[in-house]
């Protein structure tokens, strides 16, 4: 008898998985006619999903509600956000080989791609957490049509989401500055904006970033500046006392490469687009144990 | 004045992308109170989309219907599948400037994510057309939801898109075999296949390749064999005059540092998942001109 | 207490059966305020579906996946593809008299469609197999919206369901060969197509079909030709050594009065719209048993 | 230059077709990758669509939808419910021919199926009118998904399109008026009903038909009766001084041969379900004319 | 052990109320991250959902609906139709905290929106039957998107739904009056209906309505007509032995001042746009009780 | 000839209105056989869309994306958030008189229902405004499936949207509070919370205000307290030199009537249910002017 997932679908997910969702997923991959799994006569069988190297586990919810909606059962001793060494066991599955089968490369195309999100986020915010608390968020750079997956995913790998689109944070940017300067956009912004919508500026430069502190923005983002001239930045922003709540993010150009360099600033919060669009799946496998 | 789109969606893109399908991914990226939006004074601007780094073009049919959707003219001298050096101009647009700023990181999203793979599978197809004709191919190993435009990438990049779904290719697997022997299981699948529908056998053996070609398979592909058991077992083939018709695809662990000599092994096919899921985002970016 | 549905919708339909898809159904028959319901107390009854003359089922899975979809118990000893007496049961169901009055409509429609297409798929074929081997399919003159439950219907009556869409099949018509003649246009078809699609190419001539085959078509479509006709060029074909996995399909023209001459020719398959479009329902009803 | 449609599809249609609906049908029937549309070259050309049987035309809105949606322009002479001859034009197009052929079979099956609705309805109308004012009415017995088509096909051809789904006219059946009978549910419906909806009992002897039409009810329905049963129960209800308004429906095994007879009985409406479930596609064409 | 719903929502709800629904409004108010739901430990808890003012209950069924999505056990002894006085208990839950954290503000907007309905519908009934049966109606004035639950909502309260949308009754309005006359606009109508449509006409003055009756219209509204006005109309109406049927429909301008003269007039309805439109939610709440 | 409108719908709503919604909100109002409409001929027409009564305007951009769907000519002088007299034209228009009145009921239905929320929030933000700055903001309590509209016609009004669903703001609760204590569910939240969410804490207490204050909440609601207790908590709170970024909310029980007492307060922000449960709809016609 499997045991039951720790964290169970259908009672409390992370986040919501609807059945409209998971049947247009489906419709995708299975067609009309699926020829090959009249081959062989239904039977009950066992089945494990495992990963074929070290990762941080992402999806685990979505394959859960993969599973009941078919039926199959499921075990699971993990959750998102633990790391798995080779081999280790995600799923243990039991029930129809049809259904399995159907569930299959769905689940896989799931899993492979959130666990590669959150090893790669992991592996940026463990080379972050070397130097300081900063955090490490990622951006609107997101695959059509799954952010919220792929969202979940780097906070499984310990990263920030940032905000989701484009209603929850106001982000004044350059055009915005240009026409306005830093103070107008701030106060213009903070006119419109909701009391529960923080205020976000990009700015380019030491005198624009002080000007936006003192304007009242929330979150200061330094965009394309060198390691030093964040540093320098933020000593600035100290010497002019502003508020501790206000957020210091850096952006533009930061990899796993120059990242130590980034993390050693001071910055609160380091984004980086390149946690999603620059991962790569986690190689994970459905096996038929019986 | 802008030029015309040479491959104008509405009238006739490789591809129908559909109003809903727009409309689900915008909704999933504007949210419904963008503030940023207001703070400046609509007005008509100019922009450009370009290529940060050198890639090959796809996509470029979403992103004309994103356009279209929102009203914006658009303009463009390439097409899916051309080459375009780092600073290459993709699109002309000219609109409202509210509306380039909505259609912007969706459209961004998709050319990244898609160039990327087009530039990917490009590169594989140049290192295997150097030995030889073979196809390479990508795998049901998509992102979720949007499985017909990545595999329109692929073909983008000189690629094959292998089947859709379950339906429209019989692929006749290793427990099946394991049931019903090689023999078995295609006559069963000839039997309950349409006419239409290849059929395709996955053998690890030279003896179960030679079997499943006097089946009567379409396609045989090799699994996890070596190049030279590939070699082997096309040799062996060719002594046992197996019909022309019959495609042999090798397919398991291959990537871009052994695809050389999977290329030379006389293959008609290569299948590698990693065209999309080791695929990296293509750094396009919009600058408003005016 | 009922006896389990022998292919139990949920554990492993031949087909996928959406609740979006049954749900949308629904809609469509019950509006929003079903007076007559409320006349009666809610209770359990039983009921069973008959057919009130000979037939061929087909629809068993989408009548199971909507009695699911209420909460009715349902059993039956049949099959889609059986061939069923007038007076037989097709379905034994208990539960909520409302439900079951509910399902009704939708259920019955399905099944009198879809069985008067397999009954009628099934007439052409026993017609057809007193000659030959011959395959009998459908076309895609089918009612929009529910495709792939008519193409189901035609495979339980034991017919072939040809290509589904415009992309699982390349089709070569008399417009391409027009303009770029048999060969270029097979040319053009095989290096654009992937190596899963077969390329069927339409002809209306013996010489046609010869350049066809040899060319390299998977199915060679004898368009609108007289009996004698096929007779001559499937002679020609095999004087030529054709390969023997080339597949020659008769259309045009052809239904139940001159079924038997075409199945006499030798075609491998004869294709026919009328499988659907000329069919009619057959008569099913639903009686309370109490 | 092409007429305008007299009934222009977007101004005024007898029914509004949304674009989710074209676009759910269309990719049912397009897939993904459409490479015959690839193989010539795109041109604009010119094509009708015309009959290749006399027939009662039906879902002209539809076809315009359609041509509308793939920016084809359209002209017609005709509107639903003429006659047209056969080889009789439907529809003049021109266009990109990439878009006609994408357009073509889903507005075939269209057509075809509606015309040939409205083509059945019509004979059994015109039979009908031979005898009597009789309205000859469908019933609910419609192919899942389309019914709204399906019965503005019944009224192009003349007839009623009878109640649309179970909450719009209120209906007794037999176990309601077995547990309660005719009085009491006729009472309890008025009490339950809106004021809007009609109440229709469905009865099987004159004893009962002349309780409901004491009882209220304003479409008396004689089930199953015999011509000379109607005949005489509608003597002995008028007889019996019933209302006026009170609207005489015979139903049950009506079809073309005893047509006649309950056309003579003074039934105010046949309804028969064979109008769409008897009735078969007329042949339509569509041919590129350049 | 929580008692069963009395009525219980899958078996039989009065209202179908389909997942995709359910999934959408849930969309709406969860968005993806849920973060406070994970700040304390999930446990199983009991809830209860009140009224914190006397009211008459509506939209049990969409609670009911809500809750076994979430798979949350619930019980009421109520139904819809009921009066509650305030502190009087809806529902008893038990269940997943999460869950019924997320199941809470839904339900409630629900409950608190269709109670209000209910309770100002009955409001209106019970000052008009103090003078007549006079039923009181509603019309399609209702919020966008939920039509169907405000009329059940009508419905529970004790009104009548009136027509649900253009198609199920057939309104003739003043602007067909002017240019045709109201026989010709009737006869015109009554060609054009189904047999189960009723024809309702808008008049202003006696005589247009005295020509409408003898015309043969089934509904008669006499719009914004003062009381004394309504009660000559009615009064000349019967002195034309218009049927019996008939039915005297007042609208225009009559709100809970002055439905007491509206009330006395004879009219057979009274349609009001403010039971919903003037309707104010009930304060609903729901406390954790363990 | 008709005047653009100001605030073009498809070159720049202030929010997206997808073809969808209208779709899915035309199909609830309109069946599928609207028989009025044919009574008379089709014809161009022109028409205003007027106020009966004062109001504030909402819901331009949705009426005019209703609009645009028809093809019918709009033009307005007026914007959202403008005051608007008795009498006063919102839109004249000009189109398909067919058109007109198949958009005329829902047009309205938004138009009333959403001007009817934002001249209530108005009426609440000029009563505050006579004291303070004071934000009015509304809740979640809104009518399920239309809050985006319903928040933007409060943003009309001149008041705040508060946050739109459960992930857009962290709200820490009383069960979060008694089981982890203020500053131990701030801590577990500011862990948990991405850097772009502000986290708010609901209170009952001055004493548990200065601890939230102190634990770093952006918000502090302080929830059910007396206008003088507010007043306390806010002194309190300022001696204690909470940072001037936090924002103290008031809620619970306010009203029209209380309102004046908690502008006096000091609080930054009001919150208030009824700005949209406790609106009723502006009485708003369209007029065919010929």
């Amino acid at each position: 008898m499997l045991k039951a997932y720790k964290c169970l679908y259908r009672k409390y997910p992370d986040i919501m998985i609807f059945t409209h969702e998971i049947e247009s997923f489906l419709e995708e991959d299975l067609g009309y006619n699926d020829v090959s799994c009249k081959l062989v006569p239904e039977r009950n069988v066992e089945a494990t999903i495992f990963a074929k190297e070290d990762c941080t586990l992402a999806g685990l919810d979505i394959a859960a509600a993969i599973f009941e909606y078919f039926g199959i059962n499921y075990s699971t001793e993990h959750e998102d956000g633990e790391m798995l060494s080779q081999g280790g066991i995600i799923f243990s599955l039991s029930g129809s080989s049809l259904s399995i089968l159907r569930a299959e490369r769905l689940t896989l195309n799931f899993l492979g791609h959130l666990c590669g999100i959150a090893t790669n986020t992991r592996k940026c915010v463990d080379i972050a957490r070397k130097h300081s608390d900063v955090r490490i968020a990622c951006t609107r750079k997101t695959t059509p049509g799954i952010r919220r997956y792929e969202k979940m995913a780097v906070i499984a790998g310990g990263g920030d989401p940032h905000r989701f689109n484009l209603t929850d944070t106001i982000m004044i940017k350059d055009n915005h500055v240009k026409l306005m300067g830093v103070e107008g956009a701030i106060m213009s912004a903070k006119q419109k904006a909701g009391f529960t919508q923080k205020i976000e500026v990009e700015v380019e430069s030491t005198a624009d970033a002080i000007h936006a502190a003192r304007s009242g923005a929330d979150i200061i983002m330094l965009d394309n500046m060198e390691p030093s001239e964040v540093t320098d930045t933020i000593d600035r922003l100290r010497e002019e006392n502003i508020p501790e709540h206000v957020i210091i993010e850096v952006s533009g150009g930061i990899n796993m490469e120059n990242l130590n360099d980034y993390a050693k600033t001071g910055a609160d919060v380091i984004s980086m687009g390149s946690l999603i669009h620059r991962s790569r799946w986690i190689d994970i496998s459905l096996e038929i144990t019986e």
